[in-house]
């Protein structure tokens, strides 16, 4: 390949999580027969997992997981938990049904980092592994990029796997991004100056030109998520060289790209 | 479920309406495992019925009625059809394929209404659910507002079981939506104030932040048409509160929205 | 159909080249069985055919063969083998696994037309259909438009079975296409005034509005490609005037659509 280093599974690093909105048990075993070996977690988008058939749904997880993969029901989930007052029941029923991680976020609520965090320690205790989420989900209610900052820092401190910056399904208008999808680049160098564990960052990158910009800042083992379903093997070109754009970059910069930061 | 209320199939209020652009068979029937019970009527898009083998054809929409959906051809279709002087052949033979609906529109030539309603008359005494469809799919060729709801009206008065308010596949620069695809708030609520029945409105809603809006202003049971295949789930959790845009709407009201207007 | 004269397969004239980004074997075979008439050409996008497992991509090889299809793999792996000093490695390699068509292009590359030629003599030596591709990846590497048509006619004259004009997956700010996807008109005429055998040509369309301007330009029997997978039928109805777009230009002309160009 154009790019060397790639990681293979199971990786701890060059992470690819996969945004699954609705995929059939034929699908999914589709899907991992092809895509397998690119896919480190697999989320069941929003709360599409309240709406399968038990049955299905355990059937599913369990394919899953067969491939090496890593399973969690939608942050969402957790949230109208919390706003229930059920959060301890939510997650002994999603170990239950067999889910192996869980998304522990506040992109709609406000917790407090402190309840957040004992979240955090209650769901690394039960076994799971816990994947943080920094950013609202409604661009108005963003804290300024020094709080933002500081979020980014605790949740690199706790005891969670992974720690995901916000980008929704649409990649555009949030986090990180502007109206267009593009990267804020003055905030995202302050945030990478302020910053290390990086290798514990997930970028929620669902746009193409996101995907390209981050391999080529951070190389192919940068961690990459809300991936969707038919885009994998694409990324994985990019990842690893094969595809016009990343290849153009490795050629432009005279040398192959070293994954220089991670 | 954070929203309450949503009801269940066979259900005569929050329809959802998808789009099938060409699945096959087994396609067809996950989806209707995962999702067949957040769909009411499946649309075989624009002509595409006319391009299966007819073999397939029937075994597709047997399979879709055996969910307890119904399922009928694109509107282009009947207008061909009408074009040719065959529309009564063309019934005939959508039946005889198993179709249980039929969409009777205008959106590309001019037929006159009188000449619509009586094709609506025919489908329904033949055995058809019938859907009218109002707007036309250039907006060049689109009325003016009073025109416009003088056509919904005179749509709600007739026989039809549906009658949509046209979006197209891509739900920009068409009927109520603007070039960006938001809707046009002056024209809508001059629409809202002027009609009844809203139950029978269906609006073609493919964009998320379409569906979003009408979720939040009609509640999680408003009509939604031309929903895409791999966001039935995505829609069904917007309805029921388990997505952050709605969950926040949810939130910020200080109460569960309640289906005010249906 | 409204639109007379669609050809069949095997057709010379009015191909279809899709974009297959990652099918697993049962959805290629659903694929093929709902649209294997459609399609001409399937092409593994990208560098994806290197991230299968051997075994599955022959299969998946032999299946689209099977249905009269040609099939290949994405132009960048040859530019890939030619940085590596290895194309007789790769066609070789093509061969024995069973595509039947291969892509040579220098989208990202130069390496200057005698090179490019002479590959192309070679691989239709070998046996393969040969398809070479005009444009840059990156805008800023275009060449001007007299050069550009200079490139064209070249490819048209050289032994390549079709000559492919660059559009990439977005169909945005590329080759004859500005950044909204429009086609920009002036170079277009400009091109057409200036090249002949328009039957090799195969225009990169993957948005709508530019299959659609393609076949109200040139006919039903258009090439077309960088196709979407769940595009093909409707694609198809727009050839044959099964779909609003198409059947109001029909209609407007006051007649059928001949095939003017082709």
């Amino acid at each position: 390949f154009p790019i060397p280093g790639r990681t293979n599974k199971p990786r701890i690093k060059g992470l690819t999580m996969v945004i699954d909105k609705g995929l059939g048990l034929v699908s999914t075993e589709e899907l991992l027969n092809v895509a397998g070996d690119y896919i480190d977690y697999l989320k069941l988008g929003f709360g599409t997992s309240a709406l399968y058939d038990e049955d299905v749904l355990v059937k599913k997880i369990s394919l899953v997981r067969s491939c090496g993969a890593d399973i969690y029901p939608g942050g969402t989930f957790f949230e109208v938990a919390w706003l229930q007052n059920k959060v301890k029941d939510y997650l002994k029923y999603a170990w239950h049904l067999g889910f192996s991680a869980i998304e522990i976020s506040d992109g709609t609520v406000d917790m407090g980092y402190e309840v957040k965090r004992n979240f955090i320690v209650m769901a690394k205790d039960m076994g799971f592994k816990v994947i943080t989420e920094v950013g609202k989900k409604d661009l108005r209610d963003m804290p300024d990029l020094n709080k933002f900052i500081r979020q980014v820092k605790k949740e690199l401190d706790s005891e969670a796997d992974l720690v995901i910056i916000e980008g929704r399904e649409s990649g555009k208008g949030i986090g990180l991004y502007d109206a267009r999808g593009n990267i804020r680049k003055d905030d995202f160098a302050e945030l990478l100056l302020n910053t290390y564990k990086m290798e514990k960052i997930m970028w929620e990158a669902p746009l193409k030109k996101q995907q390209q910009e981050f391999i080529t800042l951070f190389g192919p083992n940068v961690n990459l998520g809300n991936v969707a379903i038919n885009e994998i093997l694409a990324l994985e070109a990019l990842r690893v060289g094969m595809r016009g754009d990343t290849l153009k970059n490795t050629l432009s910069a005279g040398e192959f790209l070293q994954c220089v930061l991670i």
